[in-house]
């Protein structure tokens, strides 16, 4: 079983095949950074659009059920989830709404400061908000995962302790392996992890050691040594795959209406756009190189089994169902 | 069993223990006249509120199983409808969408011209337009069934017709009993019944003959003499119960923001009010006085037992699914 924890690409018919050669069975797809609740509705409907054209390629996922169902008939299940909390507005109401509509993740700031808390780019990190506090309740009770992956420290430190369920950073990597902005340091991921929450690794270059030419031993070495310090059930791949992706969309990533001047987020003045992504993984068909490298590093079977899908498939299985 | 095919009141506590002790174990319940998707979705928002207050009365129905389970554990099963297209907006993905979040029924007209279809009150009926065509495919694709109680004869005829799944006529009387301009010729109950689809017996008083003066014999008559010529299998009641509800909203339901200048709709300028239920029919506990009525008028218990709710049931099961 294979599920990627997130991906954000330039969805095609190609890519869709790419997912099946790929064997993955699962994806937790991005289906919003800035949009409102009306812009988020109407990438939905592109969704539902796509599932009634490519029915034996992929159909939408709900429940962890639906991936056994979609490995059963040879799909891929598509999970959706948020990169802002912008599709629910200011309206707690939204949260059960989204959830209906298929919803299962939402990171709570996208770098900047929220509703609901603190981004990691921002100087001050003043923890989670008098409504970040009732939103974490309302996620609980619907079974919409708390993701962490944008957030400042203590505000994602908060969260774990708030949340009542666990709750994930479904992309990113150790601060002390490279440290990017968006890495997080290991009381970060041990506030997430030990709380039975998920870690998902990146391979999106700017999170990476040595950026694009990060080579393979020394990503699959990080994650045993990861393994060993925060426990290897807790641990997942999130590629932060953008594939086929112009570079108009990191520009929409960083920037979406909240600012006038270019920010160049991860990137600099002279690379605004997406980097390259390392040779060993340069779309969904070149999953096998990472199980291939976490062997070489001798982890076990059973442990890159975790890694590969069945960690995400407990998490799902516990964390997207109401509660009560 | 007891299914209601339509009400729209002012809900509360109260009235939750009512549909109880009236033994009322599914209602369709109307959510939106007038209102944009935003606003249709407040509404969705507010019965989220309602389930999570008061569990042990009432739960949201998607589906037939739902009414049984609603009954196995002493509860009313709330499925939602709206009585105009306007949730829809002019944005054929949000069929699917509000399907998702719970719709089952929609009206393509509420007495005036729509996108879709010509209303009853219209001088002229032009039929289905090229929109509604299109709109009708959509809502037998997701298993939204249409509804057609406020539509002209032409454009009803024309829905039935182009359908490929069931309609429904969830509320109004025979034209020949009572000639309001919302009650059905026998041709039109007939497009609609002879394609397995339903007809509910309203109670709302301008569609009964002598209004709030009608008697329950003569309703119950009306039902039987149905029954000879439509077919009992195809009938059902739709109540069309506004309890609790201030004038303010039959103001609003027949004029929402298409109108500066009142329309009186079915009322009249000295009677712009809700008129006078029936005695024999105050509220929801009043519902086995229509089963003594039809049993009074010679009905088997078999026949009441359709019209009651089985008939209903029926037609949940096999037009809510999604197609193929």
């Amino acid at each position: 079983m294979r599920i990627d924890g997130l991906q954000y690409a330039n969805w095609s018919e190609k890519i869709f095949r790419q997912l099946r050669q790929g064997g993955v069975d699962a994806v937790h797809v991005t289906i919003a950074y800035h949009e409102t609740f009306r812009e988020t509705v109407l990438n939905f409907e592109q969704w539902n659009r796509w599932f009634e054209q490519y029915p034996d390629l992929i159909m939408k996922g709900q429940w962890a059920s639906d991936v056994d169902k979609a490995r059963d008939t040879g799909r891929t299940a598509i999970f959706f989830g948020f990169q802002n909390p912008s599709p629910m507005e200011d309206d707690i109401g939204l949260i059960e709404i989204l959830h209906s509509l298929g919803a299962r993740f939402m990171q709570l700031t996208y770098n900047n400061q929220s509703l609901l808390a603190t981004g990691c780019y921002e100087a001050e990190d003043t923890g989670i908000t008098r409504m970040g506090r009732q939103v974490i309740k309302e996620m609980n009770r619907v079974g919409l995962v708390i993701d962490m992956s944008h957030s400042a420290d203590k505000s994602t430190i908060q969260a774990a302790d708030i949340s009542e369920r666990p709750i994930a950073i479904t992309h990113a990597n150790p601060h002390a392996w490279a440290p990017a902005l968006r890495n997080k340091k290991a009381d970060v991921i041990r506030a997430v992890t030990e709380n039975g929450g998920m870690f998902g690794f990146s391979i999106y270059p700017h999170h990476l050691k040595g950026k694009s030419q990060c080579t393979l031993p020394d990503f699959c070495e990080m994650i045993a040594r990861c393994a060993d310090q925060f426990g290897v059930a807790q641990l997942g791949i999130g590629t932060d795959l953008c594939q086929d992706q112009p570079d108009s969309v990191v520009e929409w990533m960083r920037v979406g209406r909240w600012s006038k001047d270019i920010d160049y987020g991860e990137g600099s003045a002279d690379k605004p756009g997406f980097p390259d992504m390392p040779e060993w993984f340069r779309d969904n068909r070149d999953f096998g190189n990472i199980d291939d490298g976490l062997r070489a590093v001798g982890m076990t079977p059973d442990e890159i089994a975790g890694i590969r899908g069945k960690n995400w498939h407990r998490f799902f299985a516990t964390n997207f169902v109401p509660q009560g």
